[in-house]
């Protein structure tokens, strides 16, 4: 493979003749803010980056560079956690942010054709103004392009009931290693004409090929929505809540928040619990769907679930209000330093099991402390180590999500950061698989070196 | 490859060593009723049936047919109507129907995990005893696999909503084509650790591996069914009515039915039709949810459609008899001779259009009669074609099909019946992918030889 910090000016020439020199950035000033993830942990280096606006001038870049045998780094919104879009070896950084533009809507299929460089909130936002909804949200919303959101197969708080970005990826048109279009956008419902290639790319997390555009499914909107606080008494209790409200078709998010983080939250918001009294665990119920889902919540609650206290809010501002204490545990946490940040999944009959050993672990550590919060209803937790020396701490915790049968990974992705962990997580059938697709379609391990593969 | 014809006694044993003789049947009398399929239109041969019931026997026997290079095909149920489960070539084939089971129910989760073999009605209704609903439905669900369904995505009357068996499908295992066991079977909800393989596997007809074991996703149950039948004057209104009515979160099923066939049907029934008068188009709307349904489908009906009669139906009886309207299409059509039948996909916009080209090519065609009928709801549409000749008049109708930027196959999959189709659907980046996906994990192209790649 050529090191490209040693390309040859006839290559520089032969990229410029695709789409223009503008489209060529080698000033390192130009080039910098790429460079870095936006946790400040991934700091790469690159001679150049290529901006492509068109699939056809993507399919150019990634065709010369295949001739010259040069690694490439894809990168979108560039939000991601995991050090996955960061040229880390010096690879040609290849953006696909300006592959860019709602294409196409389908008002009456609820159907979306979009260019990878969108950003996710101007995709939920025309989807809004088509009466339609794009169920996948997350913080980065408008940084965030929704082909990093597929390569990365994004989560979100409405997973539990819409499932992840996966689930709303109906065709997509991708531009593999040696520059070759591969096409797969038509995006029919019912459409069982080999294998589903769309499913294979979204969270391939660029070592396929490059995204460059996305046929999304769009979902209908809601009557209503209504959230729910709810007090516990302990986390048994709650988690047993949790499996009763999740059957529930109008439940969208059911998110777990505990009392230490809870006090922090009260702290740096500058406001009062809206229950009465601090409650060991509370959870946060958003109930969506058609007219009547604010009595159907209430009802819900009462039969399905026994918690101590309840707070339901069905006015827009009441559920801000209500969601605003949840929105606010990372800055909470942040204010007491950076802290190391776990995204794990444990199966939902081992979340009790779990949190309590992680408290464990923390206090038998000594020096560091264990925040946890996260999504309740799907079994995703966020584990945010703070303290002087959370490094160690991180490895045992991960090896208790291993032990439990979870995944070191629920919506982060692998990148560079969890490469090692990977093995911990999969099979060697499923190693094998991944390695014999990534060799089918990338044969010389060009693309994003270093992720997933390690 | 060797041809399994003149296997050698040596290799008879070394098979007969992995589980038993019993587990290898050579008998032709024992052989004969799995190498015809249930359309009749596809008999094939083979020297030998295997009949594993772990996987690890399953790994066993594709570990002696591999070290010798010998074929193979796949059977499930054998339900498919594409001969994609018929040994054509006289390859040895694999029933995996004793791999069977429902091994774990997950009730807090809402996930089983069943072994390939059992049949889909089993499937259901371990998931309704459990306070669940496996959503995947159709006519063979009692011989029917599981590992068939999961093998070629099956459809179904609930996509609309619910989506496809590859919607369903959380994990896998999976024997490659050398005997390894790729386990997948975590099946966490949320789980970004590396390619998903479950999405793969699942539509692949047999062609990459032999599905052992699978982790399904269940849905809530339901509160409330209804269903109402529509009348409506002419075609462009009903389509614009299933546009609106499919997008309320309730409705589960919208299907499509013609004056032509319906009087056929009432024929058949020896029943008269819940309307007041043959209307030229009737849809079927079914509704499901939370409580309230009925009350939303009537008013979902009367503000979102615009059909000249409705009648709508709540209690467990009058539904069954609006769908059996419905139900007896393909019995209806069959007492005319062995009818063609096309399985297509058209997009939302051109459904209308589609029937009346279909109608017209139908007429002039002269000789052949083309009954259409179909689930309305997500663009697929079966066309069964009667009379003298239709051969060339089946191919006319596929190629509107394609020139509409539909799908040969919305929910039978390519089988061996449509491979030479595939390409009119398929652009030549995704056949390569399709290729270089198969050559990976098959690549002495071994399993099920001329499905899906001809």
């Amino acid at each position: 493979m050529v090191h490209p910090g040693v390309l040859p000016r006839r290559v520089i020439g032969e990229l410029e003749d695709v789409a223009g020199p503008h489209r060529v950035v080698t000033d390192p000033e130009l080039l910098v803010g790429s460079l870095v993830d936006w946790t400040g942990r991934w700091k790469g280096s690159s001679p150049m980056m290529l901006r492509p606006r068109l699939t056809s001038e993507v399919a150019g870049h990634l065709g010369v560079l295949n001739h010259h045998g040069v690694p490439v780094q894809f990168q979108g919104g560039n939000t991601g956690m995991v050090g996955g879009s960061v040229p880390m070896g010096g690879e040609v950084l290849v953006s696909l942010r300006d592959v860019a533009g709602i294409e196409e809507v389908d008002e009456r299929s609820g159907q979306m054709v979009v260019a990878a460089g969108t950003t996710l909130a101007e995709v939920q936002q025309t989807a809004l103004q088509s009466g339609w909804r794009y169920p996948v949200d997350l913080g980065a919303r408008d940084t965030a392009t929704i082909g990093g959101t597929v390569a990365t197969n994004a989560g979100g708080v409405h997973v539990l009931r819409d499932g992840m970005t996966r689930a709303q990826v109906l065709g997509l048109e991708a531009v593999l290693a040696d520059g070759r279009i591969m096409e797969s956008l038509r995006g029919l419902d019912k459409d069982n004409t080999g294998y589903h290639l769309p499913s294979l790319f979204t969270g391939s997390e660029g070592t396929l090929g490059a995204i460059t555009r996305i046929r999304l499914r769009l979902l209908p909107p809601h009557d209503e929505e209504a959230v729910a606080m709810l007090g516990f008494t302990g986390l048994d209790a709650a988690i047993e809540a949790v499996g009763q409200l999740r059957r529930h078709t109008d439940v969208q998010a059911i998110e777990i928040m505990l009392e230490d983080v809870l006090e922090l939250v009260v702290d740096h918001l500058g406001v009062s619990l809206p229950l009465s009294r601090a409650w060991p665990v509370v959870l946060l119920v958003e109930a969506a769907g058609t007219a009547g889902v604010v009595d159907r919540l209430a009802s819900v609650v009462h039969d399905g679930s026994d918690p101590a206290e309840v707070v339901v809010a069905s006015d827009r501002a009441g559920r801000h209000r209500l969601w605003a204490h949840r929105d606010a545990h990372s800055v909470a946490i942040s204010t007491l330093g950076v802290p190391t940040k776990l995204d794990v999944t444990v199966p939902q009959g081992r979340v009790a099991a779990f949190i309590g050993e992680v408290r464990e672990a923390a206090v038998t550590d000594g020096a560091s402390q264990a925040w946890i919060f996260g999504h309740a209803g799907d079994g995703n937790l966020h584990v945010n180590l703070t303290g002087p020396e959370p490094a160690g701490l991180a490895d045992r915790i991960l090896h208790l999500v291993v032990d439990a049968g979870g995944s070191v990974s629920a919506e982060h992705g692998i990148g560079r950061d969890k490469v090692d962990w990977l093995g911990a997580c999969r099979g060697p059938g499923e190693l094998q698989v991944f390695r014999m697709v990534k060799d089918a379609l990338d044969p010389t391990g060009r693309l994003n070196p270093g992720v997933l593969f390690g």
